[in-house]
């Protein structure tokens, strides 16, 4: 199966994937995840938000265990994340198959549409839509770098932007969906388990910070004179460090845009971006209120301005408790491991009950060309995922 | 005349100008220049650098007072820097005129080409190439920001590439330069005088930092498996800041670029721009050295690699005793100052005797929209002008 799928929106240049939703790369992911669902005679279906179906059984029975991932990459992204899932999900019936296993429950392989973001800058499209957590009129709207609306991609694709929404229906026929991911840190790696079960998701959002001084010459302007924003943000970026380290939880500026940028400008503005994450809400509030207090201690000192912005917050997602549990005892005792990084299950677990298997990293890399699992440990993740779809669906 | 030329190349959004090198709002600048020439009955000629001229009198006859700056800008730069010594070069003329001075030497106004670099990242284009401090093949190699080459942007706007270089016969008519310009800092603002006199422009460099980590999930990555090199550029901005201050010399990061700057990925690498400059060689070296040290120190604790290039170097100017003494005494005791800012003067001053003039600044602020000079003060500044050229040419 990866041999197929393994080209497709690839990089020659960095050796990441770029496939982004509703692109020509989407497209030819979708295209290989239907040949895999006839290939193996189960009936396909695409639904109205653009996720793919693949049912093995009738899925108008209902009480159905559904599982999958999702296909489309980060910027440069990783081999594995998102597509293990669904590769996984396709093998593992295969091996159902094998084990002759005869199943109760239908059972369903799904791939969910635009879960990155990449494109449209919101995370979980697909799934979100169907589980009624975005309204379809601001989906629409969604624009891409170039101005194109999700709406006229989704046509362009050959899709019907006006049949997007909830759809309560499809959902109420799953009875449970387990989603397989490679793990994005380290926590399986140190320990002799290939496979982890997840107990939740951290909540986590993203705060810009924007600075504001006074643009000047950096070779007249004497240092009292100056309202320098980059003092402002360098303190910032190591102020959220230090928070978060104290608190267990992460703090992170990947992105940082400055004006006027030039190199013998002292800047008039710069604008950072931190990503922030921890065990609970209360833990997380705590450390972005101390970095808020770091900020506009330190910009007064440098009479500079500053401005907060939350742009985005997810609650923490509590992973069903009797799923989980039940998983982890049939997989002999794998570890149980919160995550900081935002999926498709979190999002179906409001109104499903829902668990996640993550495969070990051996380096933690992830979001990365460099983003690894052994094949080894994949191919025990399609064990584990069998072993728990035939304990759920097949006695 | 400051009403054709203010609108050119003003941007809507924020008032500031983005006249660069080789572009239409350039062009317009230097169709500004010619109209003046035209205008004034001076002959007008463009040297094979793209400098503009202006001229009273034959310029064969050499040793020539030559008085003039720049049209081009900064991204979002003020309305007086370059430009005021223009107008005012222009004006002094109609000054003479209007006192009936009959003139012994000749007399130009020039419009150096690219001074600010804000294109290709090299200032003073122009008269370096005609003072042969830059060989034409490596200007002609100067890439934008979109890869397009200083030689194909010349050709472009009309001009030959393959005829730019040292242009000595050119320099050997100049008997003197004198160029005015509005004040950087606020060595003025709290004086009674509405100019000043250059005594020296301060040693000044580029140089590179690039902090190389990996790319990770920031949802996932421990701090502990971390290498973000966002830390080690911030301690770095602190530190430059530090050593400028303890040295009585400047340091200054106002340019930034993150790979790959998601918001939800710690970077790979953070590239800054130091430009850092002071009173001397040897405390500028020793300020740059110190950041360096820091760099490099904490890029180790952070598990991060550094590189420093250096990009430019100028060496301290010191401009000609006896024409600056000459124009302090004419102007009634103006001040005589240093200034840390690059000018075309600095670049002639190694070929021909020169000076320049500095117009009060109640801010200090430049390179930014908010740039000021008032009315008074340009015209004294247009006054002191027409009284050195009319004292060294007129006599």
């Amino acid at each position: 199966m990866w041999r197929e799928l393994a080209p497709v929106g690839r990089s020659a240049e960095t050796g990441g994937y770029r496939r982004y939703a509703w692109t020509p790369a989407d497209a030819d992911c979708r295209a290989w995840f239907q040949a895999e669902a006839t290939a193996r005679g189960l009936s396909y279906e695409t639904d109205r938000n653009g996720n793919q179906w693949a049912w093995l059984g009738d899925p108008a029975a209902g009480d159905a265990v559904v599982t999958g991932s999702h296909l489309d990459s980060v910027p440069d992204g990783g081999a594995f994340d998102g597509p293990l899932g669904v590769v996984s999900a396709f093998a593992a019936l295969d091996e159902l198959k094998a084990r002759g296993a005869r199943c109760a429950r239908p059972v369903a392989v799904v791939n969910f549409g635009d879960e990155e973001g990449a494109r449209f800058g919101l995370a979980c499209t697909g799934s979100r839509l169907t589980a009624g957590q975005l309204a379809p009129e601001a989906a629409r709207e969604l624009r891409d770098a170039d101005g194109v609306t999700l709406a006229r991609a989704m046509e362009r694709a050959g899709y019907d932007p006006e049949a997007i929404g909830p759809d309560p229906e499809r959902l109420a026929r799953v009875g449970a969906f387990v989603e397989l991911h490679v793990e994005q840190g380290r926590a399986l790696a140190d320990t002799p388990h290939p496979v982890g079960v997840a107990s939740a998701i951290w909540p986590h959002g993203r705060w810009r910070f924007d600075f504001g001084g006074e643009a000047n010459h950096a070779g007249t302007t004497r240092i009292a004179d100056r309202r320098d924003p980059m003092l402002a943000y360098a303190h910032t970026v190591l102020a959220a460090r230090e928070q978060a380290a104290a608190a267990g939880a992460l703090a992170t500026f990947g992105k940082v845009a400055v004006d006027p940028g030039g190199v013998n400008a002292i800047a008039s503005r710069v604008r950072g971006w931190l990503d922030s994450r921890a065990p609970d809400e209360e833990t997380l509030a705590r450390v972005v209120t101390a970095v808020e207090r770091a900020a506009t201690g330190h910009a007064r000192a440098e009479g500079v301005d500053v401005g907060v912005v939350r742009e985005s917050f997810t609650p923490v997602v509590e992973f069903a408790h009797p799923l989980r549990d039940r998983i982890a005892a049939r997989l002999g005792g794998a570890p149980v491991l919160p995550t900081g990084a935002g999926h498709d299950a979190g999002i179906l677990a409001a109104a499903v009950p829902t668990a996640m298997l993550f495969v070990r990293n051996p380096t933690g890399v992830s979001h990365s060309p460099a983003e690894q699992a052994t094949e080894d440990d994949c191919l025990a993740g399609v064990g584990a995922l069998a072993d728990v779809l035939e304990d759920l669906a097949c006695r």
